[in-house]
């Protein structure tokens, strides 16, 4: 059952592919059961130490545990053994062991993800990159800077802070630069400044068998190029899958002069999405522009002792001059009003604005305590702006209907939205309604030209739904380039691509 | 002398290779050595006919001539048959024939390439695209639209016209879209939108074996993604190597309620580029910011019948309501004057404004004239802001040093620049010279963590640099992929990636 994105039926289905996969596995010793045993386990672990040092390689059950789960409710399959490098020479060293046992490698950043990302579903090596956190070259002139896989996104902020320029990518949770990279992340402010595919220059990567390869050439740094296969975004989004990420180039930003938000209530979700449209329509550079649902702000109100009226909302932020503030808010709230929408209630000092901020950040928590005791999970779809309305309207009767909560939250300047199902999880029932809404809402959404996953990634929940997104013919053309760059299937092995057919 | 971006070492070996590669195609038939003959010749004729019509397939010298060549000076290798599919199914079914004949497919749209793309080095069908220019379905609401083949970038632009959007890439060329996606084009204004890799939602493409795919699946167009690997950005600037793009779906932007033009000098590069570096630290949302040196001034002075300064020049461009255009060019012009740059010259009204830009993208022509009865080869290098005013200063020695006429213009706000190197196409000791001035101008970007291609593409001209640009093993990447896609080497062969050794 916690398999979303699987019908019941292709749940199953998949379950048994695993589990002729293992037996083969077993029966043709083509690779080892779990992990070596005796002797040779000896001689991987006695390899992975000579690289990263005693203190590199550990395999307690805790330790194995807290890398075999992220923030969603996936099932944690552990690793046999957590190695932690601290150079790309380490990374590659250590890939080339597995490489030699066929050992499968799971990269592992923050383990803020949300689609089973870590998860060791065919054991292995998790290779968690904290020890990695250097930031390598900041070039303030050129707009961009190296990061390695250890540095959060709030770490090279704070790193930034006396430069005038920032990295605006925020998917919410404090998570490492090459993660977000690897997933494709974005989050609040992507309708102004683009997710990482628009914001990743250059990858430092270690392939399967210990190649370390530079998606733009090493060391390079255009701020645009077309030489050749964009390699850079074959690998931002490949989740793990391809390679694993060792450096980020990044592009940077000028810190706004000013920065000023707003919260706006609605008499309905058209009303706030004909405001959104026609905002963009209007050439206004907003930096982000989230839709909250009457749920999510009663219960971001409750978590957060806010009062905001209990409606359809948008959180605002504008970027830019003062002078120019102006105009932009000017311009927004001709349109919301003339779309019904209420007076803006302010955040202008940055308390306020971190303050508000914080509670569509707290969303997650926000949720879970309209339930005490539950978990929560987070449905991620994008639609075409047009479609939001609909699709906003349908879930909502969908979730009443199946006696589900599901507040709904959305970077509604992109199409994207998340509906955070909160959900006993001890109880088989509820969770088995909530996977099947699950497969609704994505269905939903590719009934509307729109995507299953926006920002989330694929990871263990959206296999079969990737499937039905892209058509078997691309499909094919995604296997066929995982056969290409990792042949023996070593590389974060289960996610993205449902096991080939036996 | 034709093929730049080759050392006359490598280059002899390449034409070597291109021979060894023919002579096996004689010597083991596994290709024919041009087409077919006789029998098979006229079965491959009439399913061509069978396909797209009578007059939809075409054998005459200069249909023939006309399209084995672009806007570069590439030697024209002129394909054997030139054919015009009205439809994807068409296009996929003609691929169909030629795939089970091994013929080579090269996809052609408007010829207006720079690096010799549509050149059929092993002969074979080129596919002209032109029949294929419907605007299938425009979404204002949504802010896309999807394209066919044939429609070119003006042509969009004017079907849009009363709806207040736009597509706002522009390489200068009026090229077709899909062509643009082909080689990841941009152009003046990519600092503010971006270029084609950012800017295309999805793509529909054949396969070598006929095969249709959707890059982002079958009619969608969510504004964002992390549903599976990225095709989409895997098949932009693939320049034909990978599939025909059949159809693109593309990004719209809201028209700026007003533009305006102005044009600054400077007393030198290194004062235009610190203006430009500033404008855009300072968080100025500018649309275009063109370098032109003085050479390339005094050329479109005389060409366009202009008096501005012969001196290092910037034309900029600033879009946005009436009130922030006029806090954007304040912001900007205490820039340019704190770096010494004179007072702007105006160009507020759409005709002056249009004459300026015209001007710019006439730069081509201009240089040219500066030598009648020559031809102009544009280099194309891009490296990091602070890069610049070295490498096109020392690039100006270079070419006074080695006696060259070579105006320059640059996309200065990307670090992206052209030199338009004019030469007497009859004068071999020149070409030579031009020859080695171009790859010491590349290997001067590589050399500053740069690209030797930024907007251009690979095409024939620099396989050779691209190598060293990315490492043996990224290229070796690149191959894997276009083996798993192409793997008899029928799609657009030849270009981007150098026969493999023998």
């Amino acid at each position: 059952m916690m398999l979303f994105g699987l019908t019941p039926g292709r749940w199953l289905m998949s379950q048994r592919h695993c589990l002729l996969h293992l037996q083969r596995r077993i029966f043709t010793s083509e690779h080892p059961p779990r992990f070596a045993q005796g002797a040779v386990l000896d001689s991987i672990l006695s390899a992975f130490r000579s690289i990263c040092g005693e203190d590199g390689v550990l395999l307690g059950e805790a330790v194995r545990e807290q890398h075999g789960k992220d923030e969603s409710l996936h099932r944690c399959c552990p690793p046999d053994v957590v190695v932690f490098p601290h150079c790309v020479e380490e990374v590659s060293a250590l890939a080339k062991v597995c490489h030699n046992h066929q050992l499968p490698i799971i990269p592992f950043g923050t383990g803020t993800g949300l689609e089973g990302g870590v998860s060791a579903v065919k054991g292995g090596v998790c290779f968690s990159l904290r020890n990695m956190d250097q930031i390598l070259g900041l070039h303030q002139e050129d707009f961009d800077v190296t990061v390695e896989p250890g540095v959060t996104r709030k770490a090279l902020n704070a790193y930034l802070r006396d430069t005038g320029l920032w990295f605006p990518v925020d998917p919410g949770a404090d998570a490492s630069l090459c993660g977000m990279a690897a997933t494709s992340a974005s989050g609040t402010n992507a309708v102004r400044y683009g997710t990482m595919r628009e914001n990743v220059i250059n990858l430092e990567l270690v392939l399967a068998d210990g190649t370390i390869i530079h998606t733009a050439g090493k060391g390079r740094r255009p701020r645009k190029t077309s030489a050749g296969y964009n390699l850079t975004n074959l690998f931002v989004g490949s989740e793990g899958t391809l390679g694993i990420i060792t450096k980020t180039t990044l592009r940077l930003y000028g810190l706004p002069e000013a920065m000023v938000s707003a919260v706006c209530s609605f008499p309905s979700v058209q009303d706030a999405v004909d405001s959104t449209v026609q905002t963009l329509q209007a050439g206004v550079p907003i930096a982000r522009i989230e839709f909250l649902d009457d749920v999510m702000i009663e219960a971001c109100n409750r978590f957060s002792s806010l009062s905001y009226p209990v409606t359809p909302t948008l959180f605002l932020e504008f970027h830019g001059s003062e002078q120019s503030l102006k105009e932009q808010v000017s311009t927004t709230a001709d349109i919301t009003q003339s779309n019904g929408g209420a007076d803006f209630q302010w955040a202008q000092h940055a308390e306020t604005r971190n303050r508000l901020w914080k509670a569509r950040h707290d969303a997650w928590y926000a949720a879970l305590a309209l339930r005490p005791g539950c978990k929560a999970y987070a449905t991620d779809v994008c639609v075409p702006l047009s479609r939001l309305p609909q699709i906003i309207v349908e879930t909502k009767e969908d979730l009443i209907e199946n006696r589900l909560t599901g507040p709904i939250a959305g970077h509604v300047g992109d199409g994207n939205f998340h509906c955070l199902v909160v959900v006993d999880p001890n109880d088989p029932e509820e969770l088995h309604r909530v996977h099947l809404f699950t497969d609704r809402l994505a269905r939903r959404a590719l009934a509307m030209d729109g995507t299953c996953t926006g920002e989330h990634g694929v990871g263990l929940g959206k296999r079969a739904l990737l499937c039905e997104e892209m058509g078997s013919m691309a499909i094919q053309v995604m296997q066929g380039l995982k056969d290409t760059l990792d042949p023996n299937n070593l590389m974060n092995p289960g996610k993205i691509l449902l096991p080939k057919a036996l």
